[in-house]
């Protein structure tokens, strides 16, 4: 049948799970009526179900490639992407005063799970388009947004993130490239950066590289990194792209997967840039954007997921071996799980996102903090559970899977890649157990909170449910206590057991609802996750209190054999 | 540094944890004198250290193809064949009275992992061909023994499994392809064949295939499948490679990994063959020749996963961000945890291979019920931790783990094969639930009465990690009895995490065993494995333990979305 946007999912957890009417309710976000959310939600369904899903094998089969220096992307991605930008979909959280429609977060980031879903290797462009529209408006001055950002928002011009080098990966306070102050208000660039997806693009008018640089006698490490825009093309006094700067593609990887995305090696040579925010503070700037595409990227987990999925149940209604295999109780209970995962990762990246929405136009003086919480969540689960239905996708199909042409290989393959970038899960698990526990715990104990009164709220209605919810809610307040008493290493050592300890309670708490305003199926879904996933739970809590010491017993020629 | 075979880990196993000497003092084996079990695998590490690893990026880069019907294997692959079949590895543990060695098993399952490790593509070369003299030593008649055995064990020919066909695939009894008797001694095979690992080989003078086909008036289902020799050149009077039979390869598969070894569609076409053992008694011929195959993949997984952790390892002492990535503590864990699982899984493996040996060679009564029960184990875990492990290789590395000039991702491509032929690990926990049970679980208690008994014996030296494995035995037991008063559905619901559970608790055991006999870095890795893997087991016995109609409260369309 081919992916099917999961748009009644996606509505699902808006009305019943995520609380997203409070957003809505908010007067920043007065256009999101009920009608307009629908609109959006089912256009969106639409484009990514029929214009960007078809393109998908395409992008691993015929590559983008870079020929004599110019990219040349998968036929057919230049259509699909016109439609994405004609569409207002780059900018639909933008900012208004620029050329967004100032919708929700939420509704940008559900939206960006239907495309990554549809198609991983072309919504990789609109979304880093997304991450360098947040860090201008945040952070740019008001002639560089009066330039840059009305043209992003249309999707007449694409961004980029140029952080990574060869030396410098998730230590990012390593990087070496240069800047030198020209005098006039601009600045010249000279460095290689490495790892650039869509480090140039024939989908757009001009390619706007957000580029970490050094400045002469700048401090060492982070806090001597400077964040520049640097655009393929120089804008001319009308702000068209005229003479072209001093940068280049000098190669493109052969990768795993995402086949349809360049991930581009950039030479900057002395290169014009204008600077974005102040000297020496670039990080700041790098983080904002880091912060929301980190959720995106634990979206693109959850629909390349429910991509998989939904292949694999095809697969397994179709395939007769003594009766269709989906009646075999162990293929049966692969794809419940996997259902029960996505399930629990996109109710946690869109209450994520809702948190993201409240603190952006409301007055709850806690969302911030939770939205700071939920990210590497996020981030690391949807994306764990994009590998892990990818892989029972492949499973469910058996030899089939293994050979390209169904192209469950291909989304084992795509979605690889979302557990490294924008920082890894590790990091994701050393950015949750350090700085978001860093307010002692205040906002992990707040969820925390609300999850033991949805329990006892479910508990007269679910009580077997509810009861399995608020054990694993007091075992994490005890988690959550544990790790703010331990030595930094021991805490580190137990911070990835620790995340996935959370995720769990999360989706649990969130099945919960579901179960209390679905029917049947939502019941027992949320007892397969109840039986099968959360147990995992008390494992994980047991592996996050582990501690260091044997870890460290063991020296690289022990764990090398 | 490149792979470097096991060899010094292997031997420790063998001496100290399986109780090789058992095997090692049987008068069948009367040749394996620790001189020579110690120059075979000096031997075979050398070999696939030195001649077989560095073949293992060109198998990747280099497929094996298919030119105008005739395969071309990978450049070198010949050359290492030769090697391997002139140091007499394929015939290593065969009856001496056709060419074999006679050595035990458990050598040869050593030697095969180290063979995986490195080069997988190349070494499914000979494990087939191994599986085929097995089939060929107990069904068939003493002219073809005669005739194949000696060719075979030399590594002259070569051996292939013709099971699969487009609508046969777990489901054997569906096979169409038909045999008719040519009243001459030989059949005449006519039928299509998919997923013939080596379905053609310029390695070898000739390719045997053992096909499985279906006599006229059959019964329907499996006792109604015979099992025939067919070979692609027809032997002459001398037993020479003659004229050309009537059967060839339509085409290669273009899968996700393992390019260079060649996935055939096999055409039958009138071809002549001859019977192996009685008509419509093929599925307990394939059978023999499966069980063994099926722990030779358990050990390909434990292959490429120590390939694919030395990699690892080597990267993340080399790689510096704010020191070697090694001192980190979240990629410490992730390195430490593959090391913990390669040991349970190669100790699981190499104990099922005593038992093999001891019910061969001994009068050892529970042997054989023991290697019956433990090989579904040693497959589906042995082959989980390939995976995993291939897929932590690539996350130590981080991008250039994505990129595939590092063979990361090679490593994770070419093993995920490993979970789906010789039986999906799915079908192998349903095996172990099912037919491995069938003895009221005497095979399952026995083994466990004997973990208890080690966690006794140890109780005074390591009384915490003794204390763990005796729980964990216990509620293990506890499972085993839960599991045979369950009815059918519901164990069925539950085999994949009882025989996940069953793993944890043998992994727990022998790393008990190896920290009794071993230093500070045995002790160390046994704490690993019990601290935070062993504790996934509770939480597995519970997913054991949920039933099955939750999941089938969801049907297609509530799984689909």
């Amino acid at each position: 049948m081919g992916y099917r946007a999961p748009v009644d999912q996606i509505r699902f957890i808006l009305d019943h799970v995520v609380d997203f009417r409070r957003v809505a309710g908010l007067k920043a976000f007065a256009d999101a009526t009920p009608d307009t959310v629908e609109a959006i939600l089912t256009e969106a369904g639409r484009l990514t179900t029929e214009v960007m899903a078809p393109l998908n094998r395409a992008s691993d089969l015929n590559p983008t490639r870079l020929e004599n220096g110019v990219i040349r992307s998968t036929p057919g991605f230049a259509e699909a992407f016109r439609a994405i930008a004609d569409g207002g979909w780059v900018g639909l959280a933008a900012n208004p005063e620029y050329g967004g429609s100032g919708l929700p977060q939420t509704l940008n980031v559900a939206v960006g799970e239907m495309m990554s879903g549809a198609c991983l290797s072309l919504q990789l462009n609109p979304l880093l388009t997304q991450g360098q529209i947040e860090a201008l408006e945040h952070h740019a001055s008001d002639e560089i947004r009066a330039l840059y950002l009305p043209r992003l928002n249309s999707g007449e011009w694409s961004g980029t993130m140029n952080l990574t080098e060869p030396q410098a990966g998730s230590d990012v306070g390593a990087l070496r490239t240069r800047a030198e102050n020209a005098g006039d208000g601009s600045y010249r660039i000279t460095g290689q950066k490495i790892f650039i997806t869509w480090g140039d693009s024939d989908l757009s008018g001009n390619v706007c590289h957000l580029v970490l640089a050094r400045l002469p006698d700048a401090p060492q490490g982070t806090r001597g990194i400077s964040l520049f825009i640097v655009p393929k093309l120089l804008p001319d006094d009308q702000g068209n792209p005229g003479v072209a700067n001093s940068l280049k593609v000098v190669s493109i990887e052969h990768k795993l997967g995402i086949h349809g995305s360049p991930t581009c090696v950039m030479s900057f040579d002395g290169a014009t840039g204008w600077l974005v925010g102040q000297e020496n503070k670039g990080m700041a700037a790098m983080f904002t954007m880091m912060n929301n595409a980190r959720l995106g990227v634990g979206m693109q987990g959850v629909g390349v997921a429910e991509a998989a999925l939904q292949q694999a149940v095809d697969y397994a209604v179709d395939r007769v071996q003594t009766g269709p295999i989906i009646d075999h109780a162990d293929v049966r209970r692969m794809l419940a799980e996997a259902r029960a995962e996505i399930f629990a990762a996109r109710a946690i990246g869109l209450a994520c996102a809702v948190a993201i929405d409240l603190a952006r136009g409301g007055d709850d003086p806690e969302a911030a903090a939770r939205a700071a919480f939920l990210t590497p969540i996020a981030k690391a689960y949807g994306t764990d559970v994009g590998s892990r239905v990818a892989d029972i996708g492949i499973q469910v199909q058996g030899g089939m899977g293994y050979v390209e042409e169904t192209g469950a290989a291909q989304f084992l393959r795509d979605v690889r890649i979302t557990r490294i970038y924008e920082g890894t899960n590790g990091i994701q698990a050393m950015d949750l157990i350090g700085r978001k526990l860093s307010d002692d715990g205040e906002a992990a104990l707040r969820l925390l909170d609300e999850i033991g009164e949805g329990a006892k709220a479910a508990q007269s209605d679910l009580p077997e449910l509810a009861n399995t919810v608020w054990d694993a809610a007091e075992s994490m307040r005890e988690a959550v206590q544990a790790m703010l008493a331990d030595d930094a290493a021991d805490r580190a050592a137990g911070g990835t057991p620790f995340l996935n300890a959370f995720a769990g309670v999360l989706g649990a708490h969130y099945h919960l609802r579901a179960a209390m305003h679905g029917g049947a199926a939502e019941k027992a879904l949320a007892r397969v996750f109840a039986a099968r996933i959360l147990p995992l739970h008390s494992a994980y809590l047991g592996a996050a209190r582990a501690g260091a010491a044997d870890l460290f017993a063991l020296d690289a020629a022990a764990l090398r054999g």
